[in-house]
C-alpha cells in the first residue's frame, strides 16, 4: 500500500489512545497531542505518528504541513443536508418578526421542505445535495450523519434514503444514514397523528430496513411533535428491524425526550436546549451521548443547550451542525466550534473533542474515526500555520484549513 | 484603457443612482438592481451596466459570471487590523468566566496589544498585518478604514500609521487611516488622565497631521475611558489640523459619546450598544452616520446595537467588522451581514446597504465606492450562483464568493 508522510507538523491534536471511544466531563479539558511531529499514512489509514526527529526519511508522497496543526477531520453527527431548495424567504419572514412556529403555520418550516421534496426526482435531489457534501468536505468534515424526514410518506422517505446511499457511494466521506419518518406529522394526519405512527411502524420501517437504507431510527420527540409514548412505539419497531435509536429531544420544552431516548438505549439524544437536573441525571447512568446543535440556536436566535452544565456534571458532549434549510443552513463545523466557545462557554479543547471523537461516538464509528491513532482512518485536517488550538475558534470568520485528507487522500 | 465585460450576471445589486451618498430609514428596505445583466469596466472604473440583451459583443477581457450576482465590494468602515499578535489566550480566559473588564485588569485587553506592539518593528508589524489585508480582500472587502491606537505614545502611534500607509500603497484596497491615540489611557497615566489628553493634543496630533498619516481623529468616549469633555478637546484639536472626527461611542454605557460626536460633526459614531431615544433624536438632526459592530457583540456575547430601532426611526446605518485581536478577530463582512440579520433583525437588503454604500459614507468615500454606478471604482464581488440576495446572509457558514475585483482587476 502506498505511503504518505505528513512532515513538519506544528502539533498533532486529539492523539487519544486507541481504545478511547468518547471523552466525558472534566477529561474534555485535556487534549493529548504531539508537538513537532509527523504522521505516516498507509493506504486509507494512519500507520503511525511521532516526533519529527524520528520521522521516516521518505515515502511515496510527502506533504509538508509547514508547521500547521493536524487534527481529526470533523465528525458531524446530526444533519439534514439532503433537501430540495433553500428557504431564505422564511429567513426574511423571521427577520421581520415572525416566530419559527408562526412561519410553520403559514406553510413554511419542515412542511415547506416536504412539499418541495415531493416534487423533485431522486436524480435532481442527488444533484442538489452533492455540492453540499463537497462543501462540508472542503470545510473539514470527514464523517457525517444524514437524516431523511422531508418525505413523510413511504416513497419520498425512500427517495431521500436512496440519495443518502448514493452520496455515500459516490464520495469519500464516511456517511451514516438515519430514518426520520417521524420528523413531523404530514398535513393529512393533523387530526389523527397515531395513524401516521402506525404507518411508520407497519409500512416504512420494514421497507427501509429491508433495503438496508438506514443505520439509525430517529423521532422528533417534543412539544407539538411526537409524544414520548409515540416515540417509544417507533423506536421499539425500529430496534426490532435492527435500527439503533438516535433522537431529537428537548429542543422546545422539557418534553420527556431525553428519558425515552435513554430508556431505549439511544446512541445519542440531540438538541437539548431544555435540559435540567433530571435529564442530566438520567443521562449520567447511560451510554447515550448528548449532542448540542449550536448552529440552530445561533440561526434562530434561541437559547443554547446548557453545555457547560452537562460537561461539569460529568457527561460527555458532542456538537453537530444540524445542517438543514430551515434552522441551520450551514455545515461549517469550524464555525460550530466558535459558537460552542462564544455562546456555550466551551473551551477550545472541549469544542474540538465534541466535534471529532465524541461526534464519531454519536454515529457509532469512534472505533475508526475521530482521533489520530494508528489504525484509524486517515481523515485529517492540516491547518494553515496557527499559533495554538484556541486560534481555531477564536478566528471565527477565517478559513484556517490548508488541506483536508479523507482516507489518506488529499481532497 | 482596457475594457472588461462581466456577462451573464443573474442580478446586479445596489445599483443606486450616482448621487445617492447614503441610504436612511425605510429606504434601506429597497435595493435597486438589474436582472439578467452585464457590467462593462473601463480601466479601474465602472463604465456602464445594463441588461444582457444590450451587452457589448466583446471586450479585451470577458468574465462569465455564470448567473452569479454582482454586488459592490464591502466597505468596512471600522477596523483595528494593524496589530501585533493574536489574543486567543484571553479568549480562553473569557470562556472560563472572566469578563472583558476583568481580563483587562489582569494585563489583557487593549494594553496587552499595546505591550506587544511596542516590542515589534515597523517592518514586522507590516508583515504581520499584510496577510489580514489579503484575507479581507479575498472575503470581498474593497475598502477599509484602519485605526491606530495600540501605540499610546507618539513613536508607536506613528509606527502603526506608517504601516497603515504602507498597506495602502502596497495593496489595491482603498484604505482610510484613523488616528486613535485616545483608545485607552497608557499604564503610566492612570492617575493623571488629563496629561495624556494634553500629550495627544500637543504632541501627537501635530506630528500625525504634519506627516499626512491620518484622515480621521477618533476617541474611545465611554465609561472608564475618555469623558465627553476630554473627547471634545481632542476632536477640536484634530479638526484644527484637518482631521475629521469619527468616534467610538456608547459601547459600555449611555456615555454622552453620541452627543459629543454629533456636536463636532463626526462623520460617524460607532459601536452604539447603548442607544436610546435621546441619542436617536440627536442623530436625526445630523449628517453623522451610526455604525454598528455586530462582530464584537457576537464574539463577546454582549448586547447588540438597536439597529432595528435606529432604522425604524429614520436613521441611516452602517455595519463594520471591528476587526481587532480582542473583541472581534475577524474582518469577514459577509458573516457580519449574517449577524446583522440573525441578531439585529436587519433585512438582507438593509444589511447589504449597511455593508457597502453606508459603509463607504462612514469613510467619506461614497462618491466613489459602495454602489454599482457608472464612474465609481470597479470594486465588485461576483458571487457563485445563488437564488437570491437573502441567500447571502442565510448561508451563514458558506463562502459565496466566486471572484473579487478591485479597481477593475481580479484579485
Amino acid at each position: 500500500m502506498s505511503k504518505t508522510l505528513i512532515k513538519n507538523i506544528g502539533s498533532i491534536l486529539a492523539a487519544f489512545s486507541g481504545d478511547v471511544r468518547k471523552v466525558s466531563g472534566k477529561k474534555m479539558k485535556n487534549l493529548p497531542g504531539v508537538d513537532d511531529a509527523f504522521v505516516l499514512i498507509e493506504g486509507a489509514k494512519i500507520r503511525y505518528t511521532g516526533q519529527m526527529k524520528n520521522a521516516p526519511e521518505t515515502a511515496e508522497q510527502v506533504i509538508d504541513a509547514k508547521r500547521g496543526f493536524v487534527l481529526p477531520a470533523f465528525c458531524d453527527s446530526h444533519t439534514h443536508l439532503v433537501y430540495a431548495g433553500s428557504r431564505e424567504q422564511e429567513f426574511r419572514d423571521r427577520v421581520m418578526g415572525l416566530s419559527y412556529e408562526e412561519i410553520a403555520r403559514r406553510g413554511g418550516g419542515i412542511l415547506n421542505s416536504v412539499k418541495r421534496l415531493h416534487k423533485i426526482s431522486e436524480q435532481q435531489l442527488y444533484e442538489e445535495s452533492l455540492p453540499r457534501v463537497h462543501e462540508i468536505i472542503n470545510q473539514g468534515t470527514g464523517a457525517v450523519e444524514i437524516k431523511s424526514g422531508y418525505g413523510l410518506n413511504t416513497a419520498d422517505e425512500l427517495k431521500m434514503l436512496r440519495v443518502i446511499r448514493r452520496l455515500k457511494e459516490s464520495t469519500p466521506l464516511t456517511v451514516r444514514a438515519t430514518f426520520l419518518g417521524a420528523h413531523a406529522f404530514p398535513a393529512g394526519y393533523k387530526n389523527d397523528p397515531d395513524s401516521y405512527v402506525d404507518l411508520i411502524i407497519s409500512e416504512m420501517i420494514p421497507v427501509v430496513a429491508g433495503e438496508g437504507l438506514a443505520d439509525f431510527i430517529d423521532v422528533f420527540c417534543d412539544r407539538g411533535f411526537f409524544t414520548p409514548d409515540q416515540t417509544a412505539r417507533i423506536l421499539e419497531a425500529g430496534m426490532k428491524h435492527g435500527l439503533q435509536p438516535k433522537i431529537h429531544a428537548n429542543e422546545l420544552d422539557f418534553s420527556g425526550g431525553v428519558q425515552v431516548g435513554v430508556q431505549h438505549h439511544a446512541l445519542s439524544v440531540d438538541h437539548l436546549e431544555y435540559v435540567g437536573d433530571e435529564e442530566i441525571s438520567v443521562l449520567k447512568n447511560s451510554n447515550t451521548i448528548p449532542v448540542a446543535l449550536p448552529g440552530a440556536s445561533f440561526f434562530l436566535g434561541l437559547p443554547y443547550a446548557p453545555a457547560r452544565k452537562m460537561m461539569d456534571s460529568g457527561l460527555p458532549l458532542a456538537i453537530a451542525s444540524d445542517f438543514n434549510p430551515g434552522s441551520s443552513p450551514s455545515g461549517n463545523m469550524k464555525l460550530m466550534m466558535s459558537l460552542a466557545c462564544t455562546h456555550m462557554r466551551m473551551l477550545p479543547e472541549e469544542a474540538l473533542i465534541a466535534s471529532t471523537l465524541n461526534g464519531a461516538y454519536a454515529m457509532g464509528i469512534s472505533d475508526e474515526l475521530g482521533s489520530i491513532v494508528p489504525g484509524k482512518k486517515a481523515n485529517l485536517i492540516i491547518t494553515k500555520p496557527i499559533p495554538s488550538l484556541a486560534y481555531i475558534p477564536y478566528a471565527y470568520g477565517s478559513d484556517i484549513i490548508y488541506k483536508v485528507m479523507i482516507e489518506g487522500r488529499e481532497v
